[in-house]
């Protein structure tokens, strides 16, 4: 099989990717800091995805989707274009199953990112995010090779793999014995948040689901206010590397506007001082755009005094000196 | 009971550490990075104990110790004195089990150590390193407020919680269906590395153990090489608060010499370059006197190239500025 099925997945979709990601995906802990949640007045459960392989979620995605793919289909290889953590999670499986991947990323993705994808394998071809479309360098990449284009969030098999974030995170939950009142969910283009909203309505029916995404890159909550799919206005800037989208997937949107009860957005300020409430109170490295849902907590724009939340800290690929300028606040 | 027992503690303490600890403490996670692994040429199991409550394994053996307390002693209250994991270890445990806690602290703590000891609503008393004995001021305020002294390394029932820490470790080392070569453990007292080597001694037999230190503080080395207790030279400096002591332990050294094959010294270069590591490959935040058994690795003071090693992580209460300048070396 080289093609997605094209109608949006299931609870069950998500529950096959599970069983496929078995002994694959790392169960990530759910972490939580007294003194956080004295300080908030409720409790605060902490997805810490940043844990995961190749240090962000995208692995679960690509792992589901790649290791689907037919012999023929897997000899051809895959063409991905990503700013990095998708980038990441594509290359890696790509090593593990024995895939040829290519990969077009931005001229400015961070160090990181770019030398990490390098270093499992794949070969990077580079854009300059203003000028040129990744859509067309990619799909022109994956003609010439006859290759698969791994999308990073709008198809089925990828939106279930990073449903299983969702899973664990209710199946834990259970295991706690607390019920949630809400999660919140970073957003891009929608793949974490309509996967993980597709395990978390099934098995956490009474908890609020809220994606959350920067200032000036709010697509999503806007088009669930508005009941249909938005754009960004262009020329925004925000230092969440990994939520620069202009639009919600057509895919994750069908999803979303059905099982999310709406959107946050969250300045680059509010996103550094929960990077560094990441690191003083839960010792763990989260990168600008895996800090999202976090930021929304902490700044209150979702009140959790009295109640039971949990967010996801989706990615930990963060480059040194953005990681030092966000926790200097913390001083 | 108000008193320790004085016989080493055996295997079996540590079992009925574990008991009491369950559902206290956290199962911290084992975590491993395949970027780093191919470096490295082998398979290094990473005990991330920086995720442990109160940000160090301290809290195991502070519960431990402090949950025996009959009535009237937890009525009185307890007196520590400690560098600041210790410290935050037995605030936390005092005030889950309202017990007054009284910590004596040095003045040039980590600013997180003594501001999470407050918060923890212990009550912090300064000496001064270079002048004042910290042990005389813990046992006169103990004996002023008839409190019971809590040693941060030398009790029975503070080595057998901190080797739950090692008992955790052999177990999800089996789960893995990995066999471990080497565990190496961060020393100051001997607290840690003497409760886990009680537990891996029994549970991963064929595994060497090995303590490790900051250069200048290496007593244990020198001591397991010598046969008996040695102390460090005074005026050595290192920016391992955790692990600034004179000596080893003289029930955790009874221990160590039988059970520990030998010790190593690192630099703070190499501890800063470890803690890049940590952050890049393995997305946690560890101090610096957490980070030297990984440092041992890195350095290659011992050689994993082709076997399968586990390093703990203890802790990361570490202030941002130093953090910041640690991984500065990484970009």
């Amino acid at each position: 099989m080289t093609t997605s099925p094209t109608n949006p997945p299931t609870f069950e979709d998500v529950l096959s990717a599970a069983e496929r990601l078995a002994g694959h995906a790392r169960r990530t802990p759910m972490l939580e800091s007294q003194l956080l949640n004295e300080r908030l007045g409720g409790r605060l459960l902490v997805k810490a995805e940043c844990l995961q392989r190749s240090g962000a979620f995208k692995f679960r995605g690509a792992y589901n989707r790649i290791s689907r793919l037919d012999d023929k289909a897997k000899k051809a290889g895959v063409v991905a274009f990503s700013s990095g953590n998708h980038a990441q999670g594509v290359a890696m499986v790509s090593q593990m199953l024995n895939v040829p991947a290519t990969i077009v990323m931005p001229t400015d993705a961070p160090k990181i990112k770019i030398a990490n994808t390098r270093a499992y394998g794949a070969e990077v071809v580079f854009y300059d995010r203003e000028t040129e479309s990744r859509e067309e360098i990619g799909e022109k990449l994956a003609a010439e090779k006859n290759a698969t284009l791994v999308p990073s969030y709008d198809d089925p098999f990828v939106i279930a793999g990073q449903g299983t974030v969702g899973l664990e995170l209710a199946e834990q939950a259970k295991e706690m014995g607390v019920t949630l009142d809400a999660v919140l969910i970073p957003c891009g283009g929608g793949g974490l948040s309509s996967g993980c909203a597709l395990a978390l309505s099934e098995l956490s029916p009474s908890a609020q689901l809220f994606a959350v995404e920067p200032q000036g890159f709010d697509d999503t909550a806007r088009s669930l206010a508005a009941g249909k799919r938005l754009s960004n206005e262009p020329g925004g800037k925000t230092f969440c590397d990994a939520l620069i989208l202009p639009t919600p997937g057509e895919i994750t949107f069908s999803i979303n506007r059905k099982l999310l009860t709406g959107g946050f957005a969250v300045s680059d300020a509010d996103v550094a001082g929960a990077m560094a409430v990441a690191f003083r109170d839960l010792k763990i490295v989260v990168e600008p755009g895996g800090t999202v849902a976090l930021a929304a907590i902490l700044t209150g724009a979702y009140d959790v005094r009295g109640k039971t939340v949990a967010v996801v800290c989706s990615g930990g690929n963060v480059d040194a000196g953005v990681f030092s300028k966000a926790i200097a606040a913390d001083e």
